[in-house]
C-alpha cells in the first residue's frame, strides 16, 4: 500500500510552500523506507521552483539533501536494515547496465539517471523530494551515514559534499598542493573543508575578505580579495588547482592565469550564459578546464565516511517548515552561512494545507 | 669563432625571402654544430612573420623543425659526436633550474624558455631559426633522430609532431579507445598517425569528406563531415578523446557533446578569437578541455623514438631555398598535405642576396 505523509509543495513557481499530503509508493522487494530526520536546502532547489532550469512538474516537492533512519525495508534488501542511520543524495535511480552504471558513474547513466525529485520515474510518476516526512527509494541510492555525522550536518553532503568531493578525488588533490576555492557558500565551504582535510594548503578567493575568519575556521590559510587592482598579475601562477563553486560569469581566461603549469580549474557552479575562453589560456602551460557533477554512490559513501573520519560537516541553520520560503530568500541574498537544512520534526505540529 | 651561415632571411612581413649571410655563435663547451639538412614550414613560422602574433624582430630567420647532422661538438659534450643524426625543435634553451625544467618540462620553464626563433636568447641576441645551412645549440635541447627515419619525414616531428603527441600521451590514450581528430593539417595528420599506432580507432573530422581517401591511409576508420545536417546529433557521445588541431572558431559546446562521459577534448590550434563555453557542457558528464603545447626534450625523444619504432612520419612535399614564398602561400590556402620541408642542399646553389 502507499504511504501516505506530509510534504512541503509548490504549486507554481510563485506560490509559498504548503503543507500537503503526498503519497510515496508501495514499498517494492527492493526499496527502503527512510524517517527523514533533515533535509538540506539546495540553491538548485530554488532554480527548480522558480522553472529558471525549464519548466517544473507543478505541484512539487524538492529536496535531495535527506538524512534519516530507515523505518522498513522491502523483502530483497540485505544491505539494510530497520533502524540503519541512511542519506538520499541527488538521483533515486538510474539503469543499472550502461558501462557508466557498471563503472559506478550512475549520475552519468546513458539512459540518464532518474533525479531525486522532478523527473519521470520509471513507473511514470514525477520523483519528489526530501522536504516531506518519509521517502521510499531503491536500496541501491541509499546511502549510510556513519554515527560522528548527525543527520542535520550529514545531509547537505549529500548534495554539497559530493559534488566538491569528486573533483577534489579526481584531480588527485594531495599533500601540500596549493588549491583555490572560488566562492565560499553552501558549496564551498564544503571544498574548503575537503581539500584542507586532503592536506592541501587552501586559499580562499571571494569579492572581499569579509568571511575571513570563517574561511579561516574551516580549515582555510588565507583569503584573498579577488576585486582588488592587480590580483590577476599579483597571484599569477600560484595554484595547483581551483575549484569554481559559483555560479555567476567569471574572467575565464583570468582565473586560468593563476594556475602553474598543467593546473586544473575544475568548475561545478553553473553560470547562465557562455564564458568567453580563450585557447591560448590553456595551450600555454597545458592546463585543464573541467567539469564535474555530484558522483556516484560509491564515491558518495566514500565521501560520508571521509568527512566522518576527519570530523568535517556542513555549518547549518536549522529552519522550521513554516520558514523555507524565508530561507530561499536569505539563500538567493547570500545570507545563509552556509546552508538551511529543514528540521523535518517540525512537520509533526504542521496543518495539513492541502 | 662565430660561423658564417647561408638562411633564408626576412626583411619584414611583406618582404620576400631573401638568401643572406647570418652568424652562428662561436660554440660554446656545451654546444653542438649541425649541419642542418631539412627545415620544416610550420604555420607558426608564417604567422610569426606575417607578424600575425605581434610584431617580429626582423631581419629574421624562421623554423623550428630542424634535422641534420651533428658537424662538431663542444669540449662539455657527452651526448652527441660528429656525424650523429639529431633534430632541433621549438626551444634551444631554458633556465634549467625551476622545477618545470627539472620536471622535464621546459616548454613550461617559470622563466620562460628561449624559442628558436625571434627570442630574446641569454646573449641578448635574437635567435634565429632552422631555414639555414647550420645552426649552433646547447646539448640539452638537440634530439637524437633514429635511423629509421629520413631527415626530412623527421624534421616535421619536432613541431608537429610532439605538439600532437603530447595530449595523445597525457591522457592515456589507448587500445580500443574511440579519438577524434579534428582537422587534417599538418598537426591533424601525425594526430592520426599516432592515435592509430597507439591502438585508437580514429575518426577524422573534417568540414567535407574529400580527405577521406588519405586519411585512411594515416590510420583513420572513417572520415565524419562535420557540416553534414544533425551531425552533432548523431554522433553525440561518442568518444572518449577530442584532438583539435585546428586554428578557426569551433562551437565547443557542441564538440564537447560528441565526447563521453569523462571524455576530453584537447586543444592545440589557436583560434585568434574567444570561443564562448557554456560551463554545462563541462559539468554533465564530468568532461574536461585541456591544451597543451609542444613537449619537454625528454617527451619529444621519446615521440621520435615512437614514430621511428611505429614507421610514423610526416608526409611531405620537398620544396628548394627559391621556392618557400609560394609555400607559404599554399600553406595558408590548405593546398599543402601535409607538410613543406625545405631542403637545405639548395643553399649550395643559391646567391646571396645579402
Amino acid at each position: 500500500m502507499p504511504i501516505t505523509v506530509k510534504a512541503l509543495q509548490k504549486t507554481g513557481p510563485d506560490q509559498p510552500f504548503r503543507v500537503a499530503q503526498i503519497e510515496r509508493r508501495d514499498p517494492r522487494a527492493d526499496d527502503v523506507v527512510i524517517d527523514i530526520k533533515a533535509a538540506g536546502i539546495c540553491h538548485s532547489d530554488i532554480h527548480t521552483i522558480r522553472n529558471e532550469w525549464g519548466e517544473a512538474h507543478f505541484p512539487l516537492t524538492v529536496g535531495h539533501e535527506i538524512a534519516g533512519i530507515v523505518e522498513a525495508v522491502g523483502s530483497d534488501v540485505t544491505d539494510f536494515k530497520v533502524g540503519d542511520r541512511v542519506g538520499v543524495g541527488c538521483m533515486v535511480n538510474s539503469c543499472g547496465e550502461c558501462e557508466q552504471c557498471r563503472a559506478g558513474q550512475e549520475q552519468n547513466c546513458l539512459r540518464g539517471n532518474i533525479g531525486t525529485y522532478n523527473v519521470e520515474d520509471v513507473d511514470g510518476s514525477i520523483t519528489q523530494g526530501g522536504y516531506s516526512e518519509k521517502v521510499v527509494v531503491n536500496q541501491g541510492f541509499v546511502l549510510r551515514i556513519p554515527e560522528a555525522l548527525d543527520f542535520d550536518v550529514a545531509a547537505p553532503l549529500l548534495c554539497a559534499g559530493i559534488t566538491t568531493y569528486a573533483p577534489l578525488a579526481t584531480w588527485k588533490v594531495s599533500e601540500g598542493q596549493k588549491v583555490a576555492v572560488l566562492g565560499l557558500g553552501g558549496l564551498g565551504h564544503m571544498g574548503v573543508q575537503i581539500a584542507a582535510a586532503k592536506g592541501a594548503e587552501v586559499t580562499v578567493l571571494s569579492r572581499s575578505l569579509k568571511k575571513e575568519e570563517v574561511a579561516k575556521e574551516l580549515g582555510a590559510s588565507r583569503v584573498l580579495a579577488t576585486a582588488e587592482d592587480g590580483f590577476f598579475e599579483e597571484h599569477r601562477g600560484e595554484f595547483d588547482l581551483i575549484l569554481n563553486t559559483i555560479s555567476a560569469d567569471i574572467p575565464v581566461d583570468s582565473y586560468l592565469g593563476l594556475l602553474k603549469p598543467h593546473g586544473v580549474m575544475t568548475v561545478v557552479g553553473l553560470p547562465p550564459a557562455a564564458q568567453p575562453l580563450h585557447f591560448g589560456s590553456l595551450i600555454l602551460g597545458g592546463k585543464v578546464l573541467a567539469g564535474s557533477n555530484i558522483g556516484g554512490i560509491a564515491e558518495t559513501q566514500e565521501m560520508l565516511d571521509f568527512c566522518a573520519e576527519h570530523g568535517l560537516g556542513a555549518k547549518i541553520e536549522k529552519v522550521g517548515v513554516h520558514e523555507v520560503d524565508e530561507a530561499y530568500e536569505r539563500v538567493v541574498a547570500g545570507e545563509v552561512h552556509f546552508r538551511c537544512v529543514i528540521d523535518t520534526s517540525t512537520f509533526d505540529d504542521a496543518e495539513v494545507e492541502a
